[in-house]
């Protein structure tokens, strides 16, 4: 066995919002909600539900407040309810709506960052301490685009995303996202990466966003373990990409990590068959293609 | 970085055997040799060239001493070329077209070696030592399948692996294989098997076959290479798979290792643009689906 794993791993749902939010074919409300309470009986308690962004923007989410209305009167005691918010304004809609964690997201490469959102850092950070004064209530999560290297500009240096991580540490964020966003990094780098800033910022948590682009969203996964990751970002089907990062593919599949963790011994509350099941709804329901192995081989079942 | 991982790598390339072997449509004899050929140029210097069995069985394979005798008239100063067999017959046909070295394959679980070659551990034994009393200068491998687990048994434990492969050791056989033959091995078995069997057998070399039926090929890969394993079989265009192992997917993919493993900094010889030039060959003269992430994401093109 390895040493040191964590006996226990927290995933966070991100299909609902990065997953659906590249699918051009409305998708529904009650057919949203019915994929996310499908992963709800399945067991996954965490989920970063959409986005309030402009539905000029990404038309798909424009039901964002009605999907977190919704879903939280059902569950809101029993789920980790989060959207992601582009600004102030998306952060109070997202308020409103009864999120009360939000993130908000800075690309550690500075051209990304300006092609992903149109900001420089400095304007990001300006634009985080703004939300934070504003919503004293809100706990805000950043996720760190990026992280390990930018389509424009290639390898990402850990003490990029050291300083940057500094200055939004010192406005009083205690969770960050650590985002392979084009699936290009490898393990040792998420390995090293992940160690550093655990002992940089202790009192951090950090999870791991980390795409399949290259098949290495479980290898990766393998490796924050390994350096003590407990929290990682996955998506039902592989379903994902990103917009501005040509030829990024999806996320790492929610089934995909959860069948190599719960073959590991490492629980994460979710039944991997009842994902499964899942499957035939996204299938059914989200016009895209469902990318998971698991989706493919189910030979699980001859194991015991 | 990870501490203790091997500077350099090995690569076997099992693609004109175990990826060809399951193809339908017969695939002309030089085509097979423009594929091997555009591997050798891409750097690949070790190869499972094809499998001297019987043409009734797999017609795919019946030009096994052509190939065999064209590729090593070219290059056999240059490459390892080996050959499975599944009998003494077979190891003969391979002496008789120049090749040297060949690998038997016996299953760890007792009924996968049943349906895969309808032999008994002892009958298995014996065959193998009669073939290495035969043909005195023949180097051979054994490949041990399902030592992860079985389609029929479930898990396999490392007990039985240890015991099969020390009947093999007693024999003077100094390569094994272990092959996670239907893709469902994970990173902590794949490290705890690796280092048993080295502890066990310090001065055999040890080598991984891992499928990706579940994601985990490259995963698998890491957890081996932590483990001190220095080969890997792996096939181009992640061809392969397993008649009598129902729902297992292909090898891991050449280029897909080669990547990862360049890109950690971990020399294989090999070069990743001109393994994705051989993948068109691949497309064009092979009747069955490219199953690498690479051939999808060109996402290696930004980094330096």
């Amino acid at each position: 066995m390895f040493k040191n794993l964590p006996a226990t791993v927290s995933i966070n749902e991100v299909g609902p919002r990065d997953g659906l939010q590249n699918v051009k074919t409305f998708i529904p409300t009650e057919d949203k909600i019915a994929i996310i309470e499908g992963l709800i009986a399945a067991g996954i308690n965490s989920f970063e539900l959409t986005s309030f962004v402009s539905p000029k923007a990404i038309p798909q989410l424009a039901d964002a407040a009605d999907v977190c209305r919704t879903i939280l009167a059902k569950y809101g005691d029993r789920i980790n309810a989060s959207a992601l918010v582009p600004n102030l304004k998306g952060a109070q809609a997202a308020w409103d709506a009864g999120i009360r964690e939000v993130a908000c997201v800075i690309s550690v490469s500075a051209a990304h960052n300006k092609a992903n959102i149109n900001r420089t850092h400095d304007e990001s950070i300006a634009d985080l301490a703004k939300m934070i004064e504003s919503l004293p209530g809100m706990r805000i999560r950043v996720d760190l685009a990026t992280a390990f290297a930018c389509p424009f500009d290639g390898w990402v240096g850990p003490e990029a995303v050291r300083s940057l991580a500094s200055r939004i540490h010192q406005l009083g964020v205690r969770k960050i996202v650590l985002a392979d966003t084009i699936g290009v990094a490898t393990p040792d780098r998420v390995y090293a990466l992940s160690s550093y800033m655990r002992s940089q910022f202790p009192e951090v948590e950090f999870a791991l966003h980390l795409h399949d682009t290259r098949g290495m969203g479980l290898t990766n996964t393998l490796a924050g373990l390994m350096a003590g990751i407990t929290t990682f970002e996955t998506s039902i089907a592989g379903l994902g990409g990103c917009p501005f990062a040509p030829g990024a593919a999806g996320n790492t599949a929610t089934e995909d990590a959860v069948n190599m963790l719960q073959d590991m011994n490492i629980g994460t509350g979710i039944s991997r068959e009842k994902l499964i099941d899942v499957l035939s709804l996204v299938a059914e329901k989200v016009d895209a293609p469902v990318n998971s192995h698991l989706a493919k081989a189910k030979l699980y079942e001859c194991l015991n």
